[in-house]
């Protein structure tokens, strides 16, 4: 019964994600909890914290036990966490009594189920990171190859000035830079085991609970916090504001190319499109759309990730559990984002006779910032934006293109004012920047 | 591979909702829109605009067909839309191509998509009006019962003056009642057939469109909008308003039990409570949680949906699917909430000595307004207010009560002046109208 | 020291709203408490509760003294609420302590500056309504002259069929009717005084204080709410909603407007476009821009009003606080959002050459779907379908119009096929009965 | 005409902030977009791009014109942006049109409007780093001093297990920690300089563009983007992000003390307190309750801002416009909340016999988990567990202590089991750890 189309076998192929999903699914959960309780055991077993027969029977129950989800449910209906239920079904499905009174030893489900789900999100931070990177890359090559392409600048909507449509590519990829120059900081400070005990304190650990916190980072390949964070969540927060901000760049991608592919426009084509059940023309960018969507949906979702950082006291069941009402599908859309973005980039296909179409919409008037510069060589610069708006108003009204009556009002202007090289300005060598910057990473 | 916990066969005791999940599962979701397609045909052929025969052949598979949702999937991924994948598969499996071929006549995707979901809308309203009633009936029996209970009104947590039981209950419930004075108004505007073709001007069912249009809502007991709704979405952002105003008052019923219950308070008692895997004496307020959770995770879809207004043009492929996104969740979270609301607020038991206890805080501050009132028979009341905040201060830094220390330095005051009775003012009295107005739903 | 445009000098044009404004300035709202304290002493003089010569002199002081709300700063500062200074200003003032004693009996600051809002909303409402109004039925009329008008639908920003200018219009009008239907929802839940007291129990008056009450409200010209609003915060948040809601549409009509003003596009003029520090040609759709960011704005600061109905127990500072820091800001934000489409609706005029032209993209291939339907007159409809694919395909290849290709492959097709008139289907007439509605309002 | 208390007179101590709000004054913006055209002049002058000459009388001039905000109010309500007015009065003030005309050379509006807006965050950023820290240090202070003392940790509002207050502190204080951190990665992204013209290129400098922007940056003292972010939103969008992240942490240390300081916890004392209108008793956490209402609003407005990445093509007016609304009021809320911080955690008190009060309910349950794990020496955990389970419920039922019942039935406990020190397991550790961190600043 799906709450939402990424679980949902309809729409699976539009909004899902098998890669991360598997790392999000219940059996998934079930195993990475698993996986923290039988390396805890290890670790105070080494330490004698615990007798280490004991621990070697619980690591290895650990990793061959199968436990079914479904049998979590009705216990973590009461008690609002999985461990509990979890932790009996481990002992009871141990047969070992004398062994399985250990596990779980000192740790409460907080710790659980967060350092379950930092392993997972280590795994989602890898895809994430691969497809950032392959879109980056991807959008280097377009920008490289689309240095030199001249079309039209546009804010608001009108025509601004020319521009290239690699400096427009550019603009894309850029911030994915700077987020993948992030992702760092955001590892650094999310990948910590938690181990603190009931109320924070790890006090049923005695003495050793700091070292066993160390070794259990160390076994799982985790950062030590040092402390708790059961009730500091701003790294998780962070977590999100990174997600969302991914997104955001991606969904801006999303925008410019609905804008681009309209009917009328046409600067670009892209490989898949999608049809109607009733317009046999249409050719809908609906990648686009979903990058849309999608960085919307997030912008909703990061608000009850970043009001979660008000988890009051020691713990906060309601702001717990709303992340996790939030927090994995913000990682699955992410993941969909951006494998939407590393498939559409490389098929994005700029149509030189549409950008020449709409720079020049047959008057020109793009050309008359230039103009007005070119005229500011002979006369001051207000006499000559005010020429140049007359000059428009002219063209406009006659249907004459700014160019042919510049010319024959100011004879002696420069054959380059209205060339598109000189035009473009700055715009192809940033995109040969933004290019060599992808290549880099 | 579940995105969200209400999809998780772990979580589902928790935040699951088998009731309401029932109309939003795949299933679900294909026989909609079979029965949508269905009752089109049906509605064509009664009025010449196909062959009746087909229509007949076309109602009838409409009902018996069994079409695998994962099938659609691989289309819907391209088109965006599950639609054209349903026709063919509708079509192909009715082996019948003479009759087929006036599957889906003159429609849209989004016309097929939107109806199949306001047929199962409508269930989810009639779902959500059962649970909102009983909830709100049984905090009108609570407040009644609670009516002449006193305890301590608490403003920025500090005890204020005294107030009832009954009274507080009936703040959750009050905005309840007008909740579902609004649901009347929800319905009307959002329960809808959708049949505007192409992009929403009907042109290809020719003149007969509005009144094809008004009989399939007659056959699917929906509203007839009489235009096209496609890019108007005011009335689905309506409904997320709706469930997020619903949620919000449960919210704060949770937050206020999840207060009410805490150790060294404890005023209520609840019936279920979840347990620790740790700590033996633990009972959590789980149900109050759970209602706080859900009312954040709202108000964070809430920004999607409104957002999603913002619908461009005839159709706009990032607004609609933000909607798929969000839509869905908070209809099972709604549903959930009022739920758990139901469930809960029957086993909320006062506990009359606690109560006390928190009235009284051995100072019998809380008494301080009522005190200036008194003394400003006799006195200007700022006087009055000086000389209470005087004797407030003495019995902070004495430990004697202010009851004492006021009738000390003014023997005549009356004696009614501390009594709980008096002190509550209109709490009981607007607590039983409360209980009378649920009561009278 | 503007900490938003609205109350810059700088933008007072662009995003302030004088009106409006004048009502959330700072001396209006010192002067609706005034109103408000006065009114109370009137009403609880002629009942006896205080001295009817004390109330007389309160009443007139309420209207006649000049507190400057710079005064009133320093304890705002301390206690969260300017009351207990107002109050403090006012019997010093009053310079008669015999009378001043009297003044916010057994009133508490909440009820004070709530119903000093309610005063306050009342009146914003009533301006809102009459722009709303105006907007509404300049649509209407845009309707009813663009009814017949073709031009291009479009879904994805792709052509899709013919539709009218006219039906575009309404899709932005029709909402504002449901919008302006709902406001009597609004007025009604809102505009109530507030009167309870300390803790809500209105304690301190004794048996009179529900009559209290409810002259107060008659003076004031509100409604009685029969008990403490204070907690419950749902028609405030009702409010918020509704205006998210009028905004949300009107940001439709925005984010429209700037699609059709684009350069190559250009289906409508603007009256009044924004120039460029540094473009003589620009002429931006200012107005539009402004639509979108409003309704972006507000679909944010909802967020924080619908949170805020989690408002713990009789009084939760961090809620009622938060309200103040969005609500003031929404009434403004939609009071300029609607002065903006009141002014913008009637200037907006529609190029029918340039809607002709996006109509015919040269391939006609908009008519696809109509051609469709034509061809399935006399083959299956899947057949059909194919053929009109093959037939775009082809019209995409070489550049010969579908219409062309049409009538080469299938002569006997009837003339009106493509005939703008019929291929816009139901657009006029809903266009038409749009605008019998806004004029019936 | 205030649309937010920040701007209101009456407010003005409660919410506003003097220091920071002087840099969004009108007269503020107005300042630095002249010194932006200033430096650009002297800039382009060394460079020979303009007339040295008349370079120097510009940037003479951008330090000694007086232009009055509210003149500028007119043209910026038609162009949407201040700067055309700017430099209509820029030159015209300047009386001598032959230099004047080189103001603005090459630059576009957003160019100077954004370059403004950096050069006042910059100081923003300085005035918060300066309060962030003092907090940090403050709250490294008192969870040093309170390191060892014990307290109830509770999660769901239940007493969990001993803490310290010291570590209590500590989860407020390690935020921030990180918070400054990532401080120097939010100036780094932000700080630039824009200068990219009409569209984004910066084409009316020709090649000297880039030399010009570097040398601006230099001026400015602001770093160079190597290229346009006109429409690369976000670097402004991850101030939002870390504005937000501050805001909330704050939000949890309010969220915090309102519990803490309730009537019948009464945990710390805060140095000041807010009154009533109504009852003298009243002493509201009216700081925290503030940071709340920050925190709330923050978490909103960062939808916007967030949003507001999908900045369409060159330059979006909505999303644009978007941003003006919500980054000032959100400087100026997160510069509040750290003033309120950093003057509210020096005077946090805490009353340690109203902590053992909480730490000892009479039951003595908060040791239920120490008492398990000491059981757990001499018998298996699950009968530990059930055992405690039991001693617990007997606790309730009969009124006697758990550890009496504990030696009753356990003759031959250690003497340490229910002694705070141990109970505190590594908490005071972790609070001398966050104060050595926060020192070391």
């Amino acid at each position: 019964m799906p709450a939402t189309p990424l679980d949902s076998a309809i729409y699976r192929d539009l909004l899902g994600d098998a890669e991360v999903g598997a790392l999000f699914s219940d059996s998934a959960e079930v195993r990475a909890m698993l996986l923290v309780e039988g390396a805890l055991a290890k670790v105070q077993g080494a330490m004698g914290v615990i007798p280490e027969v004991s621990a070697q029977a619980i690591h290895r129950a650990s990793l061959e036990l199968q436990i079914d989800p479904a049998g979590l449910s009705a216990a973590t209906g009461v008690n609002a966490v999985p461990v509990p239920a979890l932790v009996d079904a481990f002992r009871s499905q141990m047969q070992a009594p004398e062994h399985a009174q250990y596990v779980h030893w000192g740790a409460t489900s907080q710790d659980i189920v967060d350092t379950a789900l930092m392993l997972r999100l280590r795994q989602v931070l890898v895809i994430l990171e691969r497809r950032l990177l392959a879109t980056t890359k991807a959008l280097g090559a377009l920008a490289e190859a689309g240095a030199d392409q001249p079309m039209a600048g546009r804010t608001y909507g009108q025509t601004a000035t020319p521009t290239s449509f690699g400096v427009v590519v550019a603009a894309w990829g850029q911030p994915l830079i700077g987020h993948h120059a992030k992702l760092a900081v955001v590892r650094g400070d999310l990948l910590h085991v938690s181990l603190s005990g009931a109320a924070g304190t790890l006090s049923a650990m005695g003495d050793d609970g700091p070292a066993i916190r160390a070794s259990l980072a160390e076994a799982l390949n985790l950062a030590d916090p040092g402390g708790s964070w059961h009730s500091t969540r701003d790294t998780v927060a962070g977590l999100a504001a990174w997600l969302t901000a991914v997104t955001g760049s991606l969904g801006k991608l999303g925008e410019d190319l609905v804008l681009m592919t309209q009917s009328g426009i046409g600067e670009v084509a892209l490989g898949a499109t999608g049809g109607s059940s009733t317009m046999p023309q249409k050719a809908n960018p609906v990648q686009p759309s979903l990058l849309g969507a999608i960085a919307r949906q997030m912008v909703g979702l990061n608000t009850v990730m970043q009001g979660a950082v008000l988890h009051r006291q020691q713990r906060d069941g309601a702001a717990w559990i709303a992340e996790w009402l939030s927090l994995p599908q913000m990682c699955l859309l992410a993941a969909r984002a951006l494998a939407i973005a590393e498939t559409l980039v490389p098929q994005i296909t700029p149509n030189p006779q549409a950008m020449a179409r709409n720079l020049d919409d047959g008057l020109g008037l793009i050309h008359a910032e230039a103009l007005t510069f070119a005229l500011a060589a002979t006369m001051p610069r207000p006499k000559a934006q005010e020429a140049v708006g007359a000059l428009c108003a002219r063209a406009r009204d006659t249907g004459t293109p700014l160019p042919e009556l510049a010319r024959a009002n100011h004879p002696d202007l420069a054959a380059s004012v209205f060339a598109p090289a000189t035009a473009m300005g700055q715009a192809p060598a940033e995109a040969r920047a933004f290019a060599a910057a992808a290549r880099a990473l």
